[in-house]
């Protein structure tokens, strides 16, 4: 397999050395060769080309079978215009570049971090959620424009703006992955306020007619706030627009208290970039310090969702509960009773 | 004072009467005069009059000093088309029409309750935070429609608008209650993709000018997703637009885990809109089992607010606390060792 591995910034290099250092001994146990390329995103592409996504790491992108990502940006390029920021001029463009719609976050409980949780344990015990959020249109890529208005007054104008395409895959692809786990899906939207919304109801009620295995509701998304933390263990498969699913994408992370766990997929299709949901923590980077947890378990979710190997993406999942289990702890979720260990040293185990 | 009274639907009637019981009792007590008059909203009014705001509700309102609202919606009126319903044609309708742009929402921690919350107490103990959602503009009142586009696709738009004086009101309060309190305001956003976000800050920016004893931060709404329950101790004033403030304040209220406790007010200057937060409990109206401390509580912000009487909101509060440290329990917040009582009986008491 073609992976195109981009470490970013802060801890991104360190982190990315791990899962790599994984998919090198899962590849020579079970005879598979990974090719690893590397390629340039966010600052350290600002840095060494003036761009934070040259047009190198976008051929090399498109000369592989997936995409394993670091984290990007930092303080050092904040002042910035927005456009050549790594995370707008890197992450949203790439994102759009190579049409990646769809973001899936699985929420996941780890018995072995249960005190990490803010929630109670009897909340959060047993929370297996896989979120699905639509990541190239809406309000991100609408239309944003300043005006006067006829009293002469400022204004700004965002827009929130969907194709019947663009809602049909990424719910046809909710159902698909809710029909492969407990057969649940809930489209969360504000049809009560939003046209967009009513518009993917009424996308998602011709859809739902081809899996009729699939127990299908609806939720606004202030609701879906609430019931996040109230009682997480209704969900199965969530599906939701942009900005409701960056926003409830992150609120599910910290509900298991182990966001230094939890991996990414930003798929289109078969091709997918994957990437930890944390950031690139400036404030640790180049300590030995982080958590590569999540990215390993990114490049799990590459095993699945891109390579066709789910049995090693099993593994690589296994190996991480084994680890736990022994007791072994980065610095961001270790507590009593449990042992230290660098970013390298969990790499290693 | 003329006090518009709005029962509305569900349990709306039942929790408005202990509230209105409540303001009566003190006025005795105080010397304070109310004549509350009575109007329709919701269901109620598309029942009587086939429409959800009638326009003799907004005489009445424009003939008060404020209006105290119980609830509205039902799944009786929940096949009617949106703009007609009870939700949109009535309260977004009301907020309109009185111009009520800023929603307050304060988000507090009952020592006597804290069993209830999902959160683990270090977490959520002294938790005291205010949350100002603007109310009357963003994504909720922008142009919406359906197009078809170039290649023929059905689309769909909904129109992000903010004005400079409607982002400068609303920001403006944030700082006067920020200067109350505890001196700090944090405004969400999601500056670094939106730029209507971009312009709630150079606005902002410009008005912290004159209140350098205000403490601003910035925040991206995500962000705020998780901090609300990792770190909700951090908070003291949060200002943010319409549909931010939907998720944001819904998701703070439960971190407490007394919805039922929970206050609003929405505000045009003095003259305001008070209302519990939860809504109108289909399932339990007309048993005499609501919990009636949230409306309760909202007649105290009423006091505070747009009555000028803070000493008389105080005594309001300090019953419910005193209720509450005796151990007497709605339903919704019965937990052993405390004695259920009635909605009823909670007024009384
Ligand atoms: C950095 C930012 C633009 C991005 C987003 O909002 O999509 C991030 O928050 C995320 O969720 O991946
Ligand atoms: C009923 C609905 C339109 C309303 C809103 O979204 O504003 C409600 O959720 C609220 O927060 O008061």
């Amino acid at each position: 397999f073609k992976i195109l591995v981009l470490p970013g910034d802060g801890i991104g290099p360190e982190i990315i050395k791990e899962a790599v250092k994984v998919l090198k001994a899962l590849g020579e146990k079970k005879g598979i060769t990974f090719n690893f390329q590397y390629g340039l995103i966010g600052g350290a592409a600002i840095d060494e080309t003036g761009v934070p996504l040259p047009e190198e790491t976008v051929e090399l992108g498109k000369q592989s079978d997936a995409i394993l990502l670091g984290a990007v940006g930092g303080p050092k390029w904040d002042n910035l215009p927005p456009e050549i920021r790594p995370e707008l001029g890197g992450l949203l463009k790439i994102r759009k570049v190579f049409d990646l719609y769809a973001n899936l976050r699985p929420v996941m409980f780890f018995p072995e971090l249960k005190n990490a949780s803010p929630l109670k344990p009897e909340i959060i015990e047993g929370v297996d959620i896989l979120m699905v959020r639509e990541l190239t249109g809406g309000l991100y890529f609408g239309e944003k424009k300043r005006f006067t208005t006829e009293q002469g007054e400022q204004a700004v104008i965002d827009t929130l703006i969907y194709t019947e395409k663009e809602v049909e895959r990424v719910v046809r692809l909710g159902f698909e992955l809710a029909q492969k786990r407990r057969g649940k899906l809930t489209l969360v939207d504000k049809a009560n306020v939003l046209e967009s919304s009513r518009f993917w109801r009424e996308i998602t009620e011709e859809i739902k007619k081809e899996y009729p295995d699939v127990e299908l509701s609806y939720m606004y998304v202030d609701n879906c706030a609430m019931q996040l933390i109230r009682n997480p263990r209704q969900f199965d498969v969530i599906v939701t627009e942009n900005m409701f699913g960056d926003i409830l994408t992150d609120e599910g992370a910290v509900l298991a208290g182990s966001i230094g766990l939890l991996p990414s997929a930003s798929l289109n299709g078969k091709f997918g970039l994957y990437e930890p949901i944390h950031g690139s923590a400036p404030d640790i980077a180049g300590q030995n310090k982080a958590n590569p947890l999540a990215t390993i378990l990114s490049a799990g979710m590459m095993l699945r969702y891109s390579l066709d190997c789910p049995e090693e993406a099993l593994l690589i999942e296994k190996a991480v509960k084994a680890v736990l289990q022994k007791g072994y702890r980065t610095g961001d979720i270790l507590e009593p009773g449990t042992a230290l260990v660098t970013c390298e040293e969990m790499g290693d185990l």
